[in-house]
């Protein structure tokens, strides 16, 4: 098994490099990722600019490639420049510091690099670690590369993307495992106003997060009791249930 | 009706300022718009630095709102701090100069914008008219106009977002309007690899489009027949087909 490992926190974050060695073990990996933190970057891609790629060496001898890009960057430029005649069999994004659940993963460049795996046609897996500071890479990252492992065996669909969030405990505290939807988080107070030293007005985002829909079922559920949860993906956003009522407004006439 | 307008070509771009003068025909418009091109910007918002806002004044001694950052950012600033006490009755971002079809909704800073504001709960239209120069927006800009009166008044759920593509045409070679689900799109040969003026490589992500799923009834076949496509936009990425295939693989046998 051929695995691309991609992040957003940059290619020498604790939480790339714990999982790489827990790949390594699973499959050959190719660590493609950027260069620096590229947090909250959605799925933006870097069109109206270069892409400068360095390679770095790992402990262990190996090597990736650092590029000055987003997560999504990393992916495309993987499967159509860096690794053209080796393709992976799997494209993995992680383990990324702090949660990607519920609609997070509209704002997540983890997941967006497993989105753009799993639009060239690969299986792709997100892996997040809930928390902030001090975290324990090693539970989540071995969890990962087992489930790497059962879906290469699985023989995946190729357009499957699992989201997986681990919570931030000691494995004996972990509560299982459970195959959720997406929840619904909203920040709210989402803006500071301040001053900057010359006096002029300037603006951060910032925000409480609140979980607006934490029904049972939902990852945002199953983190909230201490499990795991692995969130199936896709990428088509046409809302089924409203097109039929669209059509019954008959735009036409609005023309 | 109150509504906010932006876009991610910037906030002097000919898409938005047409649209402006359209929409101000149907209600009060408050813009709030990146200071700049913001274009494949994806879902992205800008957390580890502050945002600046200027005033920009338009024809006719309008006002509006330049933001050092994102369509996402903008809506989010627009939202919690520059309208607090005077929430929008709807979001529109756009014209789009070029198409956001398919799988581009992804990459779209134009999209991303509207889908910010139908997580806050207001409903939202994104706009987008196909091909690259010499565009003539007036047209789409009436027609969005018309569609987000009649969204008023038809009383929209606030979780309705519709995504609108306009083909670049006179308006009497326009063939009708479609309520249409996404198609898929892929970037083929989608990097250069070049050598800079020093001798070092770099790369630049390009690509030719191709439509991979454009069946009758996708948003890509409705703009290859010359019509309008307009696609309700949800923002709940789960994929339901196969979270009962993903919980038979029992991945508590993985810890």
């Amino acid at each position: 098994m051929h695995i691309l490992l991609t992040n957003d926190d940059g290619i020498e974050a604790i939480g790339i490099q714990s999982l790489r060695i827990e790949l390594e073990r699973v499959g050959r990996v190719s660590v493609v990722a950027p260069d620096r933190e590229r947090s909250a970057s959605g799925h933006g891609i870097t069109v109206h600019k270069p892409l400068r790629v360095e390679t770095v060496s790992f402990s262990g001898g190996k090597v990736g490639w650092a590029v000055s890009g987003t997560p999504a960057d990393c992916v495309k430029l993987a499967l159509e420049g860096l690794l053209v005649g080796q393709r992976p069999d799997l494209v993995v994004s992680g383990i990324n510091r702090g949660a990607n659940l519920g609609t997070d993963v509209l704002y997540s460049g983890t997941v967006s690099a497993a989105i753009e795996g799993m639009m060239a046609g690969i299986p792709s897996v997100a892996v997040s670690l809930t928390g902030e500071d001090h975290l324990d890479f090693s539970f989540a990252a071995r969890f990962t590369a087992k489930v790497c492992a059962k879906l290469y065996r699985e023989g995946l669909a190729k357009d499957t993307l699992l989201n997986i969030n681990v919570p931030d405990l000691p494995a004996n505290e972990i509560k299982g495992v459970q195959v959720t939807r997406l929840g619904t988080r909203r920040y709210d107070n989402a803006v500071h106003k301040r001053k900057d030293p010359r006096g002029k007005v300037y603006y951060w985002l910032a925000g409480e997060v609140v979980d607006v829909n934490r029904e049972p079922g939902t990852d945002l559920a199953a983190i909230a009791e201490q499990a795991i949860s692995v969130t199936p993906i896709h990428f088509d956003l046409t809302d089924y249930r409203i097109l039929e009522e669209v059509r019954s407004w008959d735009l036409n006439r609005e023309r």
